[in-house]
């Protein structure tokens, strides 16, 4: 097992990444919440105490936009004409087809057989040509891999680069803007690839060392808390979660590293904790998906605790759920 | 038939309301957004060109909770004591209750027979008395009176008071702020009575005389219209609208005056386009009640061009939609 080196990316990378992407993307609400509890209590009947990140509210509905539009920014011409290419469960198809959008340029994506049909629908809405291969993070990037090789294209990593950390990191400059002079004491993200989180820690650790950063991810895709047990990035075998998004079998080494060296600790959430927070949310008014609302999921069934001191900021990486299941979920 | 003659709400009123609610309340972000369009087209695939006050994510997922508590805090410690008394068709009951519960005083609140589950519940759930009586704003207003000559109690009028629309005018402070160097060139406010029309024309046009001010009122429930069409309030003989919290029969006095001399002119939009803009919302991941989702349904059903110099507004004045009713439409 080799160890695995890595030049993390730092504050100023992150501040770099924001200069670039510019307008690009939204600036998304930060929105006060009470604290989130189990077992059905009503969103609305208690003060405030925490801070939701709402990336919902970005465009393609998920914080995707801002690594994949920072990475396709820092392409040659050259390099965006030969047309992008990418694989992903979702949001990070819908990032890349509105990239190439915003560059007049053509993309085309690998998308698994089982992705939403909002997230599926969405990128084709974009304009990206789609298609449908397996059900793994292993198969559809296997699948885009020999897409480059006989047909050419630049592929667009969907978490483990520099440049779609930096980017993703944007989200906690936008917190600490948004916090004003009040300090971040825990802040928490959810863990797919690991991209946001990365680029969370590199913004949030250079600015404020003393804040903690809580990793989320599903028990049955809890990828990430097995890597850093064994010491490097492992595979999983399978993963099964109500979260679609946080689905990919194994960090990449860069968002492993990134999380080894800056990261708190990862804590893992339930698919039924995953259930209430998405309908927790709901009596907020906001669309969350189950991806988006881990960390919530993570306050609300006790797998963390709120800070103690500072503010307790939980990011909702994306909305793209779908209407019929968030319906099922709320009857 | 006489005339209305009135006092006006100021700015100043409205910007000392604003100081007495504080904290209480939450300020709601103002996010961009396209251009609404009918027909079916995503709201995902154009740029930004408009800017939503999310309302719908304020305490009680209502702009009332601002009126409410303003008209609330000035009441001397006896008054409140007696406990709060109101009617609503349930976003202002819902915002009785929220300012009841912040004084730790008791509410009594009447409801319509058909008011949304989702509006009784939560006010129930906020520690008030529900009464349901009657579909018509006059039967609950009576049934109230009743109440309060038979057992006391300090009545909270929905919309016609100038504390109450001092109080909503406080969003309108808000979204200047928001705007920050930005000029507001078209403000859209919904006309249910009228009360949070009139506080922001009141802040609008104390701060901004040139931007223009629309009124929206749903086609089957268009006291307002009428109203200035015949130079006095007019009572309905009956109304029929998706959007319930819309429904008065009849304007206030005072909120008539207010549109008379402060605002530029009121349109009317169809159920369907309502419709409409909760699904164009629901794809920008914003869940807004049909009342609430009138502002966008001007703009997507052409009542309303979206100003030529300067910013465009829309308030989302609330999201009490029921999930069933929600999905239905989504479906």
């Amino acid at each position: 097992m080799s160890e695995v080196t890595a030049t993390l990316v730092s504050l100023s990378d992150v501040r770099a990444a924001r200069e670039r992407i510019g307008d690009a993307v939204r600036t998304t609400p930060l929105v006060s919440a009470p604290l989130p509890r189990a077992g059905g209590r009503p969103a609305t009947d208690s003060p405030d105490a925490i801070w939701l990140k709402c990336e919902n509210l970005q465009r393609v509905s998920a914080f995707k936009a801002r690594g994949a539009y920072n990475f396709v920014s820092r392409l040659t011409q050259k390099e965006r004409e030969a047309g992008l290419l990418t694989y992903s469960s979702g949001n990070h198809a819908q990032a890349v087809a509105f990239a190439a959008r915003e560059f007049g340029v053509p993309a085309r994506i690998v998308m698994p057989t089982d992705a939403p049909e909002v997230k599926r629908s969405a990128t084709v809405a974009l304009g990206a040509v789609v298609e449908l291969v397996g059900t793994t993070s292993d198969a559809r990037k296997q699948r885009a891999e020999e897409i480059q090789a006989q047909e050419g294209g630049t592929m667009v990593p969907p978490f483990d680069h520099p440049d779609i950390i930096a980017g993703q990191g944007t989200v906690a400059l936008e917190v600490l803007d948004q916090l004003g002079s009040k300090k971040p004491g825990l802040v928490l993200a959810p863990i797919g690839g690991g991209g946001q989180l990365s680029g969370v820690a590199a913004a949030i650790r250079g600015a404020h060392p003393d804040a903690e950063i809580v990793g989320v991810e599903p028990s049955g895709a809890a990828s990430m808390s097995r890597s850093l047990e064994q010491g490097s990035p492992v595979t999983l075998d399978r993963v099964s979660t109500v979260a679609d998004g946080l689905k990919p079998v194994r960090p990449g080494d860069l968002t492993f590293a990134h999380c080894r060296d800056l990261v708190d600790r990862v804590v893992v959430v339930e698919d039924e904790w995953i259930r209430d927070a998405v309908r927790w949310l709901f009596a907020l008014r906001l669309v969350v998906e189950p991806s988006g609302a881990a960390t919530v999921a993570a306050l609300l069934g006790g797998a963390v605790e709120p800070a103690r001191e500072g503010e307790t900021v939980a990011i909702l990486s994306g909305g793209n759920i779908e209407p019929a299941l968030l319906a099922e979920w709320l009857a």
